[in-house]
């Protein structure tokens, strides 16, 4: 199984009042996760949209927040996927303490193969046969 | 059922490069409105740490996207609370564009009840029976 | 001189560890204050950069900050166009609190007149007449 | 002179619809940077909150842009100090593309010292002699 590993250090302006992690946050670094994911990959997902006029786009994406995340700590975000079917795919991503090891946050994002010809009108499709190929080979 | 609806228009910086509203938006979106809810049955959450010393954490977060939201689109946030347990309480979110009413995004936040008088260690806690009557006559 | 006005509610998303508005955020505001200036005056930007492959791209930013923002307060950002050149327009945002009329913060957008039609290579450029005409009637 | 750099991956989500950063993405990121250069010389900002009740708040920040940044460029912050003042410390932040190390954004923090015994009434101070010694000591 491919798993992509993505240190990242908790900073300031990530944290709320309490002095922990706004959890939107996570979304954006679990977002961020998926690119680079993909990118190990081989899968340029802006070179895909331009390219292919393809995307993976999100039909739900859910976190579990175990413990919060404070300031300057130092974490690891592991990607990898969970599940693929025809049209979809699921990405997983833990966040982790780095010097602990501790479970911060379990994120999952459902994605799904889009034709985006039309940017006003995307449209869901099976994920080509070389793109599927290559998802085959993470799990 | 007590409802708080939220007007909103979604602007240039709330877009990815798709044109699309990047969706950790939206998290940051429905987080607010929970806020918003809240004060609307006279729980300032700000005031409820400072007093009381409890907050509302996240345990879990979700959203399932429908349609997606554009360049100066008027939304409406409609919240409401979809479940109450001990610890426990479920938000439930619906994003649904001003001018037809379709919806765009569903988005779910459940919150746990804790004690804070140690900002270096929340515990979970049964919600005060003052609070837990205000929140059951949303339902 | 026309000014457009633009109502916001501080929220628990925009505040820091000591409890008030991270200052990017401001510059999130403003910069959604200037699309809803020029929307006022009937430009929509994103038409513009579609219909005429022309953007007003951000040359400098500035902001100073004289009172910090605070959880639930009610702000006014204020928009003009403080000076306009042959390719440049600056936006002057005054954000104040809703109640006293204070001012809090004073943002400076400096925006040059580029051509996008090679969405890699912009191109600084005049302002095209029928767009200074306008710009200079809201002075 | 005290510079620190810190090296960063622009993503997908700090992208607006031009396929550029969304310019307040810059000043979160040198936000963080005034953050790990001050934790460079061993001034952790959010223990000197908590230890002394002083902080580092801001009175101006600014920034130009000069070439836009793009989907998974990797850039390098460097962050020094400019000036130093009784009261006040400059920040002065240089974005450079990390491959060609062509100047992308240059960005100034303007920052004061401040008492916050009371969190809703901070007060600028002179910055203590210890801290202004370690500041010296990075011109």
């Amino acid at each position: 199984m491919i798993r992509n590993e993505i240190e990242k250090r908790i900073l300031w302006g990530d944290l709320d009042s309490l002095c922990i992690v706004f959890y939107p946050r996570y979304y954006e670094w679990i977002d961020g996760c998926s690119h680079l994911f993909f990118e190990k990959i081989s899968l340029d997902l802006v070179k895909l949209w331009r390219n292919r006029q393809l995307i993976f786009s999100l039909v739900k994406t859910s976190c579990e927040y175990i413990r919060p995340g404070r300031y300057l700590q130092d974490i690891i975000i592991t990607t990898h996927i969970e599940k693929l079917e025809k049209k979809t795919v699921i990405l997983n991503h833990a966040i982790t303490d780095k010097s602990t090891g501790k479970i911060m946050v379990k994120g999952v994002e459902k994605r799904i193969c889009m034709g985006v010809e039309d940017l006003n009108n995307f449209k869901a499709m099976d994920i080509p046969e070389d793109i599927y190929e290559i998802f085959k080979n993470c799990l």
